[in-house]
Formats: structure tokens, sequence, C-alpha cells
């Protein structure tokens, strides 16, 4: 059976504290969710003039996508106006895209004490707006605000809520977990009773109970045909039912249809998003962060290595995710080995290994000092090359000078004013070279003399460039704290991570960016 | 009816990627975890002798708690090995701790596949372990790893384990979703099928599904006494059950108590074990997050300041938390006049107050600028008070040098050997001071000369220092992108935030530490 995906990224996800798009960002998440398989992209909300302005640059982009219909959502007329009076109802109107989500209250403590109207005016805002945008050609979905609270209020008017839409021409009803604080029993029991009904009904559930994906699952369960959600689940307070974890879960484990064999670009796809979007991804996110099926404990690794069932409840590869195991103290020498067979698989390593012994000092060693090597294996790599005496030298460095020269008058807007400027001397082989660099700061100074140093000899540095830097205090207690330096970059086609740490944030840098490019050099001398 | 609450944050927690704790940060978090009145703290995982010493330094610690018992982390003993003659069940027998927690296998699957032993051989392993840890005089809990799994796949071999367990002197079973992949209605079915024949049971589950804390909500649903979980759900892959979560689902909405009027420490509790373990707090965290009641749609903003139930689910006030409303491009002039309102509150503002619309512009300015706002509150109120035409000048930057040198070889371990040195003319009122400062970094090297500039007129600048220090690209698609820096201040008694944009990150940094030392200062002389 099929359930309809509605994706609020860019809707309701945008409401989440820290989360913003431009309209270039709204481009490219809504082709990543088109190419993901989802039926619906809520693209935005219409608040002014300006926010239906971005609508028109839909017009053509509509016509490229494959799966989804792209929406526009607003809310319900005022209180006292005619639906084809309201300036923003004829904005959402205009827009040209084929549905509009048009939300209104169905709990009547909203109505009477947040709106200020009588339960039959608010029953004619609701008749008015959804046959005014119907009217227009819109495929138009009802978005039934607070409506589990209202029905534990009062049953039957959040029913004539759903009457009500469904007489005035909604496609689809969805009923919303507006402020998250339902348990999916309840969510489950009163789809039910909407299910009995109507079919055409959806959820959209908020997390604030951490229960949204338990939600939507019980009112699937209970005859939902469509689920509202967000990637990653971002969005106003604890944010939506997360549809990284909604999809496979309906599809794997309850053997509904929801995008079908695309399923499998999952992973990517949550990553282009938060990409696009500029989120942090967290990467314990189920199903597709980086650490769902990562193993650190020694019997995990184990037993994953014997039967993969043992420790993963899916295979990662349906969602386009993999097996990792991570080095650290508490995984011991079994996940060294893992890496190293990994790093050099024509080699055989048993556990006592010197080589593996070495690697396993080296590794506790560093991690001691505040080295971090679960999310930098680009770094890692380059230890185990060390450990296993094949690690080469491509550059060294010789001395290293910044100045930082700053006048201008003190101002938040001075910027643009401080320069900085590196002078680097390098070692390649027998040879020196002395280069300098200017950038908007100490990194950047460096980076570009190194790069001027290193590029007669290593032509392919210059497709390389940083995508990340991410600076953290060690020891939040001392003074003078011990900084680690985190660099992502990539040469557009794979992205890796490395790792620096010293007491002095431009060595902890200098040690990053390093073993970035080493890592580089080396990739392609492969 | 009481539900006993298992913190396994020290244990199943510490198996998370990134998550270590020093045995300075484990003393830390016992006595949170029992400040917050939990019932079960499990304090660590016997391995080998080095981890066994550590409980030896808890002998003292069990005394001085009032509500939690604590417990050693061990496995069954080794197949074909007799439990008494294991060294593992021998330092867990000696740990100077009141309970035990052993796990064994309860997935016939992995009794043969992964551990290699017969059925039957896998029950002796549970009974002995069991039996010798009791007579040890400890309380033993066991757990039943893959419970659920192995209720699928054989549900008398599942129960013969908790029967053997049981039989062996357990004082709890506990079910086990080890993996992670079970829904809430499945664990609801199975804890109730055991729970018909026991009475004493606990569970334990994984957020593989996203859905840790409606399956633990399901299992006491039907009939579990004690619910295991770690502090924001830190754990192996996805993470364990969160009880920061949990406990005021339980007690808030359901009516059981976990933790009684201790509750209302929860928020506080949460951030001292993130603290104590060094963790980034996820301030979208249902409940305890600073996200969890912060409002920025302006429809919400709206709605709470009519009516709290409008957009809140609980009164946050009963978990510790506060409501609070972010200032964005999306919610407009109501959050910024509900900002000044609390930063100016004998002032009145309209909507249309000049002071109002000279804030929101300078937000909106900055904000398209990358300045973010959200999490940088005392930035915040120094554009307030500029909107309000009453910032103070506490000092002037004329003119800053920084230079950083360093001749080292190069290698990873030449920490320490870079330097760098900062040149500032600050002045205040007429007059100019020059000063010096070195640093372990170009920030730390202007912080300290910014510091010796102002001690003379401001001495309480002695009590400040910073806790954190973060940098963001904030378009990281180009090769001279603008930097955020963030930076966390206290003066030992709170804790403020502040934030600087440039394409520079000295100057950047520089912003930051202005408003910092400023935002200090301001407070102090009000």
């Amino acid at each position: 059976m099929k359930i309809e995906i509605f994706d609020t990224t860019l809707r309701d996800g945008a409401q989440g504290v820290g989360v913003e798009f431009s309209p270039d960002d709204r481009m490219r998440v809504i082709h990543v969710l088109d190419g993901l398989g989802v039926d619906y992209i809520e693209a935005g909300m219409i608040t002014d003039p300006k926010s239906a302005a971005f609508f028109d640059l839909l017009a053509p982009v509509q016509a490229e996508l494959e799966c989804a219909k792209l929406a526009v959502f607003t809310s319900t007329a005022k209180v006292g106006t005619r639906a084809a009076d309201d300036p923003l109802l004829q904005l959402a109107a205009a827009a040209p895209v084929p549905a509009a989500t048009v939300y209104g209250k169905s709990w009547l403590y909203q109505v009477t004490e947040v709106l200020g109207a009588t339960p039959e005016e608010n029953l004619r805002l609701i008749r008015e707006s959804v046959s005014y945008l119907a009217a227009s050609g819109k495929e138009v979905l009802f978005d039934a605000e607070h409506f589990f609270d209202g029905w534990a209020d009062n049953p039957d008017y959040a029913m004539s809520v759903v009457d009500t839409a469904f007489e005035a021409g909604a496609s689809r009803v969805i009923l919303c977990d507006t402020n998250g604080g339902m348990l999916p029993d309840v969510v489950g029991l009163v789809t039910d009773a909407v299910c009995r009904k109507y079919d055409r009904i959806g959820v959209h559930c908020h997390n604030d109970m951490g229960m949204a994906a338990a939600c939507s699952v019980a009112a699937v369960l209970s005859g939902a045909m469509q689920v509202q959600g967000t990637v990653s689940g971002v969005g106003e307070r604890c944010g939506n039912a997360n549809l990284n974890t909604l999809i496979p879960v309906l599809q794997c484990k309850l053997g509904f249809d929801c995008i079908g064999a695309r399923l499998s670009s999952l992973t990517a796809a949550a990553r282009a998003v938060a990409d696009a979007a500029n989120l942090s991804f967290d990467e314990s996110e189920p199903f597709v962060g980086g650490y769902a099926f990562t193993h650190k404990a020694g019997t995990h690794i184990d037993g994953v290595s014997k039967r993969p069932r043992s420790f993963e409840h899916i295979d990662p590869a349906a969602v386009g995710n993999a097996r990792n195991t991570v080095v650290s103290g508490l995984s011991g020498r079994a996940a060294v080995i893992d890496k190293m067979r990994a790093a050099f698989p024509e080699e055989r390593f048993s556990k006592d290994d010197p080589r593996v012994l070495r690697a396993a000092a080296m590794i506790r060693e560093r991690e001691a000092d505040g080295f971090d090597y679960e999310d930098a294996s680009a770094s890692l790599s380059l230890v185990l090359d060390e450990a296993v005496d094949v690690r080469r030298s491509f550059f060294r460095l010789e001395s290293l000078k910044v100045i930082v020269d700053e006048n201008a008058v003190d101002s938040a807007e001075a910027s643009g004013s401080f320069a900085a400027s590196a002078v680097i001397k390098i070692a390649v082989g027998e040879r020196e070279y002395l280069t300098a660099g200017e950038g908007n700061g100490p990194v950047n100074a460096i980076d570009e003399a190194l790069r001027r140093a290193l590029l007669r000899f290593y032509p392919e540095i210059a497709e390389m460039r940083l995508t990340d830097y991410r600076v953290r205090v060690l020891d939040s207690r001392a003074t003078a704290s011990a900084v680690r330096v985190a660099i992502e970059s990539t040469d557009g086609r794979t992205v890796w991570r490395t790792v620096g740490v010293s007491s002095d944030v431009i060595n902890a840098s200098w040690q990053a960016l390093r073993d970035s490019v080493e890592y580089m050099l080396k990739q392609r001398a492969e």
C-alpha cells in the first residue's frame, strides 16, 4: 500500500531555531527531495508580497520535477473578513504551483481564546478559504491545527472541522499534533476514529515528546494515507517528524510503499539537504547518520563481523548507508585491526602484529592528547600509514610566520579591514621554497601560501578546497586550553576530514591542513 | 505507581561515538544523577583489572548517595568455563557497589551463531553467573540481550532465559531491544506476555528507529516496572532511550512516579551531565533543550503570549525549563518587541515605535550579513541598547597587530612551539593605552592584551573567562568565505554568548570578544 510523503522542510522546518534557507538553498532542496521521490514539497509560507515573489521563481521548476507537487502554505482568512478579499489568500491563489496547504483551527479553546472567534465563524473561515483556493485550480490540503488537543476537548467540533474542509473541496485533511504533546496510542485511536469516516487523512506530528515518528506510524497503522515531516526532523521547538526515520520504518519494517527503490538514495539525500541548508548533521540520526551503523563496543564489532544481523536491525545498504567501526579506548585492538585490514587489504594482520600494536599505541597516545579520529578518518589513515611504515613525505614545513595588522576604528561594520599575511618555507625533497600568502585570516593566509609553494610540484592541489573549518576548546575549564581543529575538504568528488590538536589554534590548524593536503596527494598517488 | 529509573549513561552511554568519561567526570555524573533521584546508576563496565580499579574509588561514594544504588556491569561467564573461575565475574563480585548487571543472550540465533554455544550451555552460563554474583551479596539485575528479536524467533527459549535468571536469584530481568529495531506495539505485546508471568521486569531500548522513548513507554504501559536509558539518549549507534524525555512523559503525561518533585531539576541535571561529559548539548531536545519551549513563528509567539497552552504541551517550569522567543526574519516585529520589553521592563513599546523599527532593521541587516542572534543573546542585548540609544561606550579599539612566528620542524608533536603576540591600542574616554599580550594563538593573545589594557579601568574583568570558542564557515562554497565566531564566557555565576561575523576570522573574533567584555561591564554597571 502506498503512503504519501509530504515534505515541509522548507516551511515548518524553517521555523526551527538556526534554520534558514536562501532562495538558492530552496531550489537545491526541492531538486534533492524530488530526486528522492517525495509526493509533495511545501516550498514556503506566504506572509507578505516578498515571500510570495519567491513562488514566481517556481513556475519553471515544477515542470522539471519528476515526482513532487509543489505546495504553497498559508492561513485561513482573518476573522470577520471574506476569503476572496484576503490579500494573503490572493497571493497564495496566484502562486504558480499546483497545490496549496491552508491551516485552520480545530481546537475550540484556540478558536475562542487565541483567534477570538465564534465556533461558527471559524468554520466559515475554513469553508471559504478552502473553496477560494480550490476555485483557483489548486489541489487544497487542509491542516487541522491542534487536532488531537481539539479532539480531547470536543471531538464533535474537531470532526466538524474535518467535515467542513472536505465539503469545501479539500483533497486531504491533515491531523496535526501542533504542540507535540501526544502519545502514539492517542494519535492512533483518534486517527482511527476519523479514518472510519474519511479515507484521505494525513498526519503531521511534532517531536516535543521525542515521539513524532512513533505517533506518525501509529496514525498510518490506523488508516492515515499521508505523513508530513521534515528532513532530519528540523522544525519549531523540538522539530517535526523525521522523514529520514519515517520512510525506512514504513517501507522496511511495515511493508508500505513510500518512495520505492529510491530508498537507497535516502542517506545521500539527507546529507544533501543538510548541506544545502548549511545545517550541521547529527551523525547519530537513525538510518542515515554516520554513526547509525557504527559499532564501538568490542563485542558488537566482533558480532557484526561474524553475523551482521547480530547488531544491525536492517541492512545499511537498503538506505544507502554503510557499516563502520570506530577506533577508541573502548573497542581496543579489534577495531584497529579492522581499520588496518580496510586500509591495506593485501596485508594480513594478526592480533599481536607489531604494526597493530604500534598503531594502537599511537592512537591511544594521541587520543589522550585530545585528538579525535572518530570523525577524521583521513588523519587516521595517515597514522596507520605511519604505523605500517609506508607514510610518504610529500613536503616538510621549515618555517612559518603570520602577521595580522589592523588600524581601523572600532565598529561592527569594519569587516574586511583586517588583513593577514603568511610567509612559509616548505621543503620538497632537497628543494626549499619560500612563499607568501594573503588571506582574510591567518588560516586562509597559510592555506594560500602552502598552495603556492606546492602547486609547482603537485598541480592537482588546485582542485582541492576547504569546505568546513571548526575549532573546539578541549578543556573549557583551563585558561589556556588546548584546541581541536577539524577541517573538511573536498576535490569535488569526495569529502575527507582531518584533525589537529595543540594549545595553539594556528598550530592545530596547520596540522589539520597538512593532513588534508597530504591525504589528497596520497590518494592521487595510489 | 512508581517506575524505577535505571541510568546507564556511564556504561551504555559511553559506547556512543565521541562519548568519553574520565574518572572525575564519572564522579560528577554520579552525584548529578543521584541529586536527580534516579534509582540505579550503572557506573561502568568491567573489562579488565584497570576498569575494575575504578570501582574501588566508589566505596566511599555509595555512602554519600541519597537515592541511587551503584551498579557494575559485566557479561555472563565465557562458554565452557565455570562462573566462579571467570576473572571478570570475580572482579565484578569484588566491586564495592551494591548492585550488578550481568548480560546474557536470549536470542537463539545469537547463542548458536555468535556465541557458538548450545541453548543449554547458554542457560547454564546465565544460571551460574547470576547466582555467583548474588552469592557475593549483590543485588543482580539480568539484561536479556536481544530479547525482542529472540522472542520473535523462539518465544519459548526467550522465556526460558527469563525463568533461568529469576530462578538463579535475579532481582530484575531487563528486556533489551539491543539492535533498536522494534516498534512500540511489538515491545508492548511482548512485555505484556512476560509481565503476565513476572512482575519485576525492566526495559532497555535503543534508538535505531527513533522510537526508544515510545517503546519504553509501551513497555511500562504493559507492566514493566523499570526503564533503562541515558541522559540525552547518548549511546552506541543512534543511542539509548533518552531519560530526559522518558521521565517527564511518564510523570507528566501518564501519572507514574519516577523522581517525584525532583522533576523540576531535570533541565539543570541534563546540562550538568552534558557539561561533565564535555558533550555538546542538542538545544532541540524535548523538555530540557534550550529550544524546547522557544517560539519562532510569529503566530506562535502571539499565541503563547495570550495563552501558554496554545503552543506549549506542558508548563516548562515543571521540568525546570523556561519559555523563550527568538528574533529572526520569520518572527518579525512581535519577537523584537518581546525582547525589548524583556530588556527594558520600565519602557513601553508599541508596534510602530521608532526604536522598535530601528532594532528590527538593524537585526534584519546583520542577519543578512550572517550574524545569528538566536544563540547570542548578549550580543543581541547590545544591539537593542544601540536601538534605544543607551549603549555605553566602555572602550574603543584604536589599532591591533598580531604576529605568529614559528620555526619548528614539521611534526604532529611540535605543539607549543608556535607563539602569537598581539599589540593593541585601546581608548577609554580620552585616554589611550597601548598594551601587548602573548598567547597560544592570535585570539588568546588579543584577549590577553585587551584584559591588560582594561584591567586598570575595570578590575572586574579579572573574574571573566572564555569557556567556548567556535568558528563556522558561513558560505562553504566560496573560496574566501565569511566566518561566524561564537564565544561563550562566564564570570563563574552566569554564562553569556556573543557573536561576530567577518570575512576575517580575527576580526570576527574581535567583535565577539568585544561584545563579551562590553556585556559583562554593562551587567556589572546596572
